[in-house]
């Protein structure tokens, strides 16, 4: 597999965070030879918190941590997630899946089966052959290493082409605080919902419900504002553990919240990088709209159009198309009042191209790797941001034969 | 270009219609040498109607069109429409060429202004060249033949692979009625908005209130019920006029709008066969929904999803992608009770795969160019029926360097 020309240089160094441990291995859940699982554990007293798909459909491991989160315990935690396979529609089976997996965890490591969290995805139908996992799990629970992030992001790949990790250290108050979070995803991405998988630890001592109010808010401004494709996972979720190690506690810091959130939106801009035949970056920002919500329903509507994905693909300053993905948006606009902005440059304004407009200059803008769609509807102050890809060959390719 | 594999095997025979003369001309708006311009002129008395995208940056064409119908006219009317150019986000200087374009139209037939309409298709946000339109009126007006229908057809195509016929003829109380119409439309085309440009022409006789209300309420099943690629044109326009040369008054007549609704749905299928890069013609019928509205959401959002489009176009039987568009639709589901078919092949009921599932046999039907998605809620009497393609690299392709 080639990886996504956007990709980052390298993965970021990850440092080890005091109370949680890892370990990948090869279950051969759909591909032999491939390192498809991974085992995280927490330390006892780890705050746990997530942010799951909205979906109708939602698989069986989403069901189960939705129903076991959401108050503080003293005992340790685990999380156990395998690729290859998502455990989405497999009706009664799919639930006893989760059953072998978690009481399989829960047996080996001592942890209360109720604190084991898992998710799978993958292949959204076939039933998990959950055997092949449960044969690893002495070997992911005698293999646990903090310094094995790295091989827990490779282990939940499915099509992406590289392994998503971002960090962040902080002094609070003298003292250290680390962040650090891996994430997969790169096809079936869509907002609105929790995306893909992410799992983001820290050693800062925080309560459940406050880690989860502040995971939740900053939920929406990174993983809930990114598009690949518009469509979306029955499988995605979003897990922070914060151990408590550091001893530092960071409720209601401004500091951690900024760390935190640049953490998410760094893994988030990864995913829409690793985005299934993606070889432009690009980020949409509206502006004078109505209100924010109206702002971001015109910025997925740029975002998630097809004809303004092409366009960028074949690198064609078309802002004919995103005139008409703010007309099909169904927010209040008022076509002499929006401009419209490549870059820097002021291609339309007062519902008509810009005086000033040169198609030359807009085109060799368009040659950017990393681009910017500006729109300013004029009638508000409305705003939002939202981050997609291109749409190309690569997309067709990818999802035309992934199954086969 | 190649013509799409989904195309009538021919251009229908249309009948003359009474009351309907056509001509078409090369005027360049775009491309030299190709025929891009027509007019249609109608006897007096003509009864008009329309229905038009809702676009909030909809063209200086449509809002033109909207603002002169609704009522009944006893002088004749005209229908001029230029491909090439949209005359879409072109400010003050649109709304100056529609009525260059109406008056000189006016002034070469004698037909009222007001009763003069215009369509225009082609790039968004481009002046358009209407010089070179006014310079063909007159041999347009010159050259009127009631059997140019097709040749009416051909001129407003712009990424059409075919021309885009269709007709039915009716007994009515002993007497014929004829209705003929021509629709373009490959690309950007999406339901919620009256789509792409159609013309529609009866001999019957009707009030203008009376034919707007059954036009109206016959798109809302035809060409509000496709999709291409989920995006929406700025110039979107339907309309319909009935000349009353057979003398027949239709209003109320049920086998009349039964004539007029196979007309619409195979100009309506016409275009998704001839969908941009299209090789499937896709049927999805969603029922068992709460209500029909809930039906529509679930089948639109099938027929949208760039991964159900790409494992069609893969001949893939990926019914889990299926799974997926039903659960990010929105509307109310029970995983438990939804059953999906593929054709008459029952792929999945009751939350999983069903027991009597063969691979080989959904892949095998897959192979077929004509496919039928049924989706069974289970928790209700409401339905939908959505035709769409599937997503080709043809698809990126043709919009990666459409206006280059």
């Amino acid at each position: 597999m080639t990886i996504s020309p956007l990709a980052p240089a390298h993965f970021p160094e990850l440092p080890e965070i005091s109370g949680v441990t890892f370990a990948a291995a090869a279950a051969g859940v759909k591909h032999k030879n491939r390192v498809d699982v991974m085992l995280a554990l927490l330390a006892p007293g780890t705050a746990m918190a997530g942010v799951f798909t909205r979906s109708a459909t939602r698989s069986a491991p989403v069901l189960d941590c939705q129903s076991k989160l959401g108050h503080d315990h003293s005992g340790p935690a685990a999380i156990l997630v395998n690729s290859g396979n998502s455990n989405a529609f497999t009706g009664g089976r799919g639930i006893e899946s989760v059953k072998v997996l978690t009481s399989g965890v829960a047996a080996q490591t001592g942890v209360s089966e109720d604190r084991v969290f898992t998710a799978s995805t993958g292949v959204i139908g076939e039933p998990l052959p959950h055997d092949r996992i449960t044969a690893k799990i002495e070997e992911l629970h005698t293999n646990q290493s903090g310094g094995a992030m790295e091989a827990a992001a490779r282990a939940i790949m499915t099509t992406d082409t590289f392994a998503k990790g971002a960090t962040k250290t902080i002094q609070v108050n003298g003292k250290t605080v680390k962040i650090a979070g891996i994430a997969k995803g790169s096809g079936m991405i869509a907002p609105d919902m929790a995306t893909m998988l992410v799992y983001i630890f820290t050693d800062a001592l925080i309560a459940q419900a406050d880690l989860q109010a502040l995971l939740s808010s900053l939920n929406a401004k990174t993983f809930n504002c990114i598009t690949v494709d518009s469509d979306t996972s029955t499988s995605d979720s979003l897990m922070m553990a914060a151990t408590g190690a550091s001893g530092v506690d960071v409720t209601g810091n401004a500091e951690f919240a900024n760390a935190l959130s640049e953490v998410m939106h760094d893994l988030a801009h990864q995913v829409v990088r690793d985005g299934e035949g993606a070889t432009k970056f690009v980020t949409v920002n509206v502006n004078g709209a109505k209100d924010d919500a109206d702002a971001h329903r015109v910025a997925l509507s740029i975002a998630n159009s097809p004809l303004v994905k092409t366009a960028i693909a074949g690198e064609d300053a078309n802002w004919g198309r995103v005139v008409m993905a703010v007309g099909k948006s169904g927010v209040a606009a008022d076509r002499d009042r929006i401009s419209i902005r490549f870059g820097d440059i002021t291609v339309a304004e007062n519902g008509w191209r810009a005086p000033s407009y040169s198609e030359d200059e807009a085109s060799a803008y368009m040659k950017n790797q990393e681009l910017e769609i500006g729109v300013d509807l004029g009638i508000g102050s409305g705003k939002s941001t939202v981050w997609t890809c291109d749409l190309t060959h690569g997309y067709i390719t990818i999802n035309a034969d992934y199954r086969s």
